[in-house]
C-alpha cells in the first residue's frame, strides 16, 4: 500500500513541478522499483553467444570471456570515446579503487580516457558532483565520499549522473519538467524516479534509478542471475545489492523512435564470504518507421562504445539484444535493438565497469540527434494509429516477457509505479491488423520480423 | 507462422462484414486460440472455498462436492430459469446419453427444466439448430448428428449457440456486424472467432468459440487443471479434448461496463483408459464507475442461475471470482466480479453440464439490460479518461495473471489474434494516476479494493 500513500502524495503536489518525496516502501525481500531496471532477462533458451566463449569456473559458475580484449580494440576504444564525448555536458566519470579485494583489479581506465573534461569529473568532489543530480542521491552523499573507492558508490555515481544528464537532455528538447520522486525501502535503499508525462514532445519519459540491498532467497537470487546460477547462502539468505539506472521515452510524434536503456549491477554475498558481482544493461531503439539513417546513427553509437573494450561485443550484444526483446507469439523484436548483455564479470570489475560506463555514456548521443531530427516531422492520423498499434506490442512485450517487470510484480512492496512507468500513455489493440503490401508499415514489420544489421 | 497468413486473408477480405475464414495452424501440441477460452486459473495461492469441501478420491485427485444438491436447490432452479430463460431467443438445450461409461450419469435435466420451448431446443435436430450459428461448427454437423448423446457434442453445441446468441443480441444493439474467422488446428479441431470493432455502442466486441483435440504432454495437462493434479500418460502423452465460448466486450461509453465470460469442458484420457473430465467458467463484469442497480441486476441473475442447482455455487463462486480477478500488484480486482469456476466434476457429469448450460444462459439477462439503460448516457472527458485508465488495468490482468493468456502465448501455433482479442481498442497509463477523495472515481477504486456483496 506503500505506494499509493506516494500517489496521495503525489497528488497533492501534482501543481509543483520539480519536487522530491519520500515514501517509505513496506515490504520484505524486497527489490523496490528497482526490479524492472534491473532484473531484465533474455528468453528462456537463448543459447550462448558466437564468439564468446563460455566455461566453468569453480562451483558451476560460467563467465564469459573474450579471448583477445588488447590493444586494438582500445585504439578504437579512445577515438571513439572522444567522438561521442563530445555530446556529453553532464555526465561524470568514476575513478578509484575497489574495496571489494574478492574482485579487486587496477583500474587502467585512466590510460584509455585521455579527457581532460572527464578526468576532473571522475576527481571530482562527490558532494561537489551530487549537486548536479535530479536529487540527492538514494545513499547518503557523505557515506558514498567515505566509500569513493567501492564499486557501489562508483556504481551509484554513474546511475545518478546518467539519469541527471539523460533527463536534462531531455527537457532542453521538451521544454517540459521532469516529476521527480525519490522513494524509500523499509529494508535498505529506495529509488529515484523521473517522469515527465504529457510534455510537447514526449507522451511519456521515465528515468528511473533504484539503489536496494537486503536479503535474497536462495531461489530469488538464482532468479536474478540470468544464467541462473545455483548460490549458497547463509541459512538460505543472500546479502545482496542492486543498483541501475532505467528509463523508457515514449514520444509524441510517430517519427520520434521509443527508446529505452537499463545499466545495473549486482552482489551477492555467499555463504563462505565471497562476493558474486555483475553488470547488466543495454540500450534499444523501437521507431515506428524504419529510418536507416537513424538506425545507422544509433547502432554506430553504441559500436563504438563497444569497439572501446572488445571489439567482439558489439556484434555479440547486439545479437543478444535481438533476441532479448523478441516477443515470440507475435514472431516480431520489439524494435530494431541496439545492446544487451548480462553477468558481465569479466575481464575484471574495472574493465567491466569502464565498459558500462561508456554504454550510459552514449544515451544521450544515441538518441537526442534523432530526436532533434524529426522535431517537426509532420505525421497523419494513419501513422499516430499506426504508432498506437506498435506501443501495443511494447505493452505485451513489457508485461508478457520482460523477466525485470515479471519478478517485481511478483515481489511483495515493490514500487510499482516505478515498474510500469516503462507503459506507454496510450495503446491500442487491434483486431488482425495487418499493415498493406508495400506500405511503409508493412516495411517496418518485415524489419522487426528478420532483424537486419545496420552498421 | 499460420495467424499472419490469416491475418493475410482478413485483409483481402475486409471490405465483407461477414465471412468464414479458415486457415491450418501449423504447431505442436498446440490449443490454438483456445487456450485463452479454455485455460483461465486462480491465482497461485488460492485458498480452497469455504463451504465447499473437497475430498480425494483414487489416486490423489480432490474432486469438489455440494452435500445438499437436492431437491430444495431444484425448486428455486424453476422459477429462476424461468426468469432468465425467457430472455433468451437463439439458446438451444442438449438432451440425450453419454456414451463415456465411464463418467456416463442419466440426465436428469427433463425433469428440472420444463419449459416447452427449451424441450423443443432440446430436441431439435442438430443440422436445423447448426442453421442458428455464426458459422458452420467446428465439428462436422454430420459427426455431431452422429453423437448427440456424447458430452462433446451437447458441449459443441451450447458453446455455439451461446456465441450466436450473444452476437445476435451484440448486432442488434449496436447496428453493426460481427466479422467471423473461422480457423483449423492441424492437429484437430480449430474455433470461430466473432469480433466487431469500433462499432457505434462496442469498441470492441469478441465472441470466441474454440474446439481442440490432440495430445498433451503430462507438464501441459497438470497445468491444465486448476489444481495441479499430476495425470499419467501413454509414454507421457495423453490424448485430450478442449472447447469452450469465451467473450470480452468493451463499450465505448464509460457507463456501460465491459463484460467477460468464458465456459468449458475438458476431457483427459489416462494411461489405464480411464477418462478425466470437468467443466469451468464464469461470468464476470467490469464498470468504470459504481452503479449499485447494474451490479444487484448482473450478480443476481448469476445467483438465480446458480440457485437452481446448488444454494452455495453463488456464494462460493462469487468468492472465487474476486480472488481469480485479482490484479495483485494493484491491490486491486479487475471488476465487481461475478462467478467463476473450475474443476467441476460433481455430482455428475450430467448435472454439472446442466449447471453450465444455466450460466451460459444468463449471458445476454445479465449484460444487455445494463447495456440499453446506459445506451445514451452523456459523458465526459474526463468520464473517458477513467475508462482509459481502467483499461489498462484490464491489460495488466489479461496479459500479467490470466493463466489461459499465459499458457496460450507460450504454446506454438496458437491463434494470437484469438487470444489477445481481449484486450481493448485502447488503453491508458498515467504514472501515478490517484483519483480526488470523494470522486465517482475513488468510489470505484474502493469497490475493487474491497470486494462487496450485491445481492
Amino acid at each position: 500500500m506503500a505506494a499509493l500513500v506516494l500517489c496521495a502524495l503525489a497528488k497533492t503536489a501534482r501543481t509543483t513541478t520539480k519536487r522530491c518525496l519520500v515514501s517509505h516502501l513496506n515490504g520484505t525481500v524486497s527489490t523496490g522499483g528497482l526490479s524492472s531496471a534491473l532484473f531484465p532477462s533474455h528468453g528462456p533458451s537463448l543459447p550462448l553467444l558466437p564468439g564468446i566463449r563460455w566455461f566453468s569456473r569453480g562451483s558451476g559458475l560460467r563467465f564469459m570471456s573474450h579471448g583477445t580484449a588488447g590493444k586494438s580494440a582500445g585504439g578504437r576504444t579512445r577515438r571513439a570515446f572522444a567522438l561521442s564525448g563530445a555530446a556529453l555536458t553532464a555526465g561524470a566519470a568514476v575513478a578509484g579503487f575497489l574495496a571489494n579485494a574478492n574482485h579487486f583489479q587496477r583500474a587502467e581506465m585512466a590510460t584509455k580516457i585521455p579527457q581532460p573534461a572527464l578526468e576532473k569529473r571522475e576527481d571530482g568532489d562527490i558532494l561537489e558532483r551530487c549537486r548536479g543530480f535530479m536529487c540527492s542521491p538514494v545513499t547518503d552523499a557523505r557515506v558514498l565520499q567515505e566509500n569513493k573507492g567501492e564499486m557501489r558508490t562508483k556504481m551509484e555515481m554513474l546511475i545518478m549522473e546518467t539519469q541527471a544528464e539523460f533527463c536534462k537532455a531531455l527537457e532542453e528538447v521538451d521544454g517540459g519538467t521532469f516529476q521527480v520522486d525519490k522513494w524509500q525501502r523499509k529494508e535498505g535503499g529506495g529509488g529515484i524516479s523521473c517522469v515527465m508525462q504529457d510534455g510537447k514532445v514526449f507522451e511519456k519519459a521515465g528515468v528511473n534509478v533504484s539503489v536496494v540491498s537486503g536479503y535474497l532467497t536462495e531461489e530469488a537470487a538464482k532468479q536474478m542471475r540470468s544464467r541462473g546460477k545455483a548460490l549458497k547462502g547463509k541459512d538460505g539468505k543472500l546479502p545482496f545489492c542492486a543498483m541501475g539506472v532505467s528509463s523508457v521515452i515514449h514520444p509524441k510524434n510517430p517519427h520520434i523512435p521509443t527508446v529505452h536503456f537499463n545499466y545495473r549491477y549486482f552482489e551477492i554475498e555467499e555463504e563462505d564470504g565471497s562476493r558474486q558481482w555483475w553488470f547488466g544493461g543495454g540500450t534499444d531503439l523501437t521507431p515506428v518507421y524504419v529510418n536507416k539513417d537513424d538506425a545507422f546513427l544509433f547502432h554506430n553509437t553504441l559500436k563504438e562504445a563497444c569497439d572501446q573494450h572488445h571489439p567482439q561485443y558489439y556484434p555479440d550484444f547486439k545479437n543478444w539484444c535481438d533476441r532479448y526483446f523478441y516477443v515470440r507469439h507475435r514472431g516480431e523484436t520489439r524494435g530494431i535493438g541496439g545492446i544487451f548483455f548480462d553477468d558481465l564479470d569479466s575481464p575484471s570489475q574495472e574493465e567491466a565497469f569502464s565498459f558500462v560506463k561508456s554504454c550510459a555514456r552514449t544515451v544521450v548521443p544515441c538518441y537526442l540527434p534523432i530526436v532533434y531530427k524529426h522535431l517537426n516531422d509532420p505525421f497523419t492520423q494513419e501513422e499516430k494509429a499506426w504508432q498506437q498499434v506498435r506501443r501495443g506490442r511494447y505493452v505485451e512485450f513489457n508485461l508478457v516477457y520482460d523477466r525485470g517487470v515479471k519478478f517485481g510484480l511478483a515481489t511483495p512492496g515493490s514500487r510499482i509505479e516505478s515498474i510500469l512507468m516503462s507503459l506507454p500513455l496510450t495503446a491500442r489493440w487491434e483486431y488482425m491488423h495487418e499493415p498493406a503490401e508495400g506500405s511503409r508499415e508493412a516495411e517496418m514489420l518485415e524489419v522487426l520480423r528478420n532483424p537486419k544489421e545496420w552498421v
